[in-house]
């Protein structure tokens, strides 16, 4: 489906078109490189790649600096075109997007930042197996969040806010054994802290997949799923609300 | 100054003029309940009131609701009204600030749902004077900036702006001392992480009393300093950009 074809009512302007794809193609090129943070500061993690890990800290600038160009993109648009129903929410659903993304990339540098401190102190920690697993999830929740905003896949958004659920249990529960190791080897609260730490910002990369996920029902469907419990939510209640 | 007076240009629309302050008086409105309910948790913490504490965790939908509301009334505005210039840059910089405004209210609820953990455990915990005095910090910053939209002041937005710096290493001390305690005595490894998740909150309350202050900034001056190192900006800068 393409928000600027038929499907969404015709546009007078041929440039009108042209830029509000081109909005769409930015997000998704943000949301390319966003991806490739998070998937480089794991890699790096994982295998212990300090080199890899100081270029994924060192390439946040350039997530931001799309951010700030995307956004200028933005309000330009909304300035001269005005635009209405579904343009207009394609434009607030990117403005919003922009932001989650860069949080993304934040919390990936912010992985980063942990790796290379956990090199530098020569340790190989506890929780590994954890950070792996739940990094796999929230990969793939961003992935598809992205792909549903590609698509306007409001099936595959839907899936994305029922991961939600079963990352937290999962960050719950690698928390509480990471707790354990701390318990019982005191020399380990350190390196555990920094993975600790790591988990969390993968929590919290689930937490804005899931808004990327709400934003894209907001663009196709019209309704704001933000703060409604979505655990449950099924593609009829989307028409109904 | 008023956006919607002479110093921004006559509206042919009073009603459009009513419904611009009424945004920004709604946001304000949010702002005020944000500012309670951080100011209930850190009290509810520091008191070891887990009565208080419940409420503020309760109350988090009220905030929810406030955001959804607000951004519901910029999109209309956005559509009907399709506002320009410095009009266009106050809906724009409501949107964004009602998403730290909720982020603070989630935040602060987290603060409650750890000073809970911590009544029930009995414990007391160290680290308490850092909570105290970073938690004014984060205070001051929170309120500073939303006067700083409330008059839009640009000078008290850079204020802000400038303690972030000292706040991030007022964070990190208090972390190290932290993290010298649970070294120290094991049994205290679960209630200082409480305190240390405390301060991860009210570091990141921080950081989003920045970005309204540099919402501010955009929303007066019409340029956007987010991701510029704003430490050392200073008023006159602002109108060189």
């Amino acid at each position: 489906m393409d928000i600027t074809s038929d499907s969404h009512g015709k546009h007078i302007s041929e440039q009108f078109n042209h830029e509000l794809d081109a909005l769409k193609t930015h997000l998704l090129a943000m949301g390319g490189l966003v991806e490739k943070q998070l998937q480089d500061a794991v890699t790096a993690l994982l295998e212990g790649d300090s080199e890899t890990a100081t270029r994924v800290r060192d390439n946040d600038k350039a997530v931001n600096d799309m951010q700030l160009k995307i956004d200028d993109e933005c309000t330009r648009v909304l300035a001269r075109r005005q635009p209405a129903a579904s343009d207009l929410r394609l434009v607030l659903a990117v403005i919003r997007a922009t932001s989650d993304l860069e949080r993304i990339g934040d919390e990936s540098s912010k992985i980063a930042r942990n790796a290379i401190s956990l090199v530098e102190n020569g340790q190989s920690p506890r929780g590994m197996v954890e950070v792996r697993h739940l990094s796999q999830h929230v990969r793939s929740m961003v992935r598809d969040s992205l792909t549903a905003f590609a698509r306007f896949d409001t099936d595959l958004a839907l899936k994305v806010l029922r991961e939600d659920a079963s990352v937290d249990l999962e960050y719950q529960s690698a928390m509480r054994s990471l707790m354990t190791f701390m318990m019982e080897d005191a020399r380990q609260i350190t390196p555990v802290l920094n993975v600790m730490w790591i988990l969390r910002a993968l929590e919290r990369i689930g937490d804005h997949a899931d808004n990327l996920a709400e934003y894209v029902i907001f663009l196709v469907k019209g309704v704001d799923v933000r703060h409604t419990d979505t655990h449950d939510l099924k593609p009829q209640d989307l028409d109904k609300k």
